[in-house]
């Protein structure tokens, strides 16, 4: 059964472009991705901060955090946090 | 046809873990992937700076770095660079 990883981005172009390379490109046998844009669900920063995401693009795999490269700050994200 | 991918690290266990997560994880539709342990290839290390690699674990994609996490610093490998 797979495995759930969340994906959070931002929209910023550094996000986008590791979407399309790694989020889109997981085993669906291995992982189950669910995409969550920050911008447009800032309700969900918190979770994100939470589970220790402090940039994005990150994945988040059982409940550890995999920050890709750097798009935005978590802090610069505004929203619910 | 799937696109080469490789993924640089030093058997670190951030990067071990990453490769778990990630390198182990990608559809091989999509990736073919290649893994390099620089602390036994040094040879290689040049190899990855000039693709922008500054730390590992790391996948380069179509000439792009992808920095996952922090393990270690390129610089700190030592080796051929």
């Amino acid at each position: 059964m797979p495995q759930k990883a969340v994906f959070y981005h931002a929209g910023c172009s550094v996000c986008v472009d590791a979407e399309q390379r790694f989020a889109h490109a997981l085993n669906p046998s291995a992982y189950k991705v669910e995409i969550v844009h920050l911008g447009q669900s800032p309700e969900r920063i918190a979770e994100a901060a939470a589970s220790g995401v402090k940039s994005v693009p990150a994945f988040v795999v059982d409940g550890q955090p995999y920050h890709i490269n750097f798009g935005a700050a978590l802090a610069d994200l505004g929203g619910g946090a």
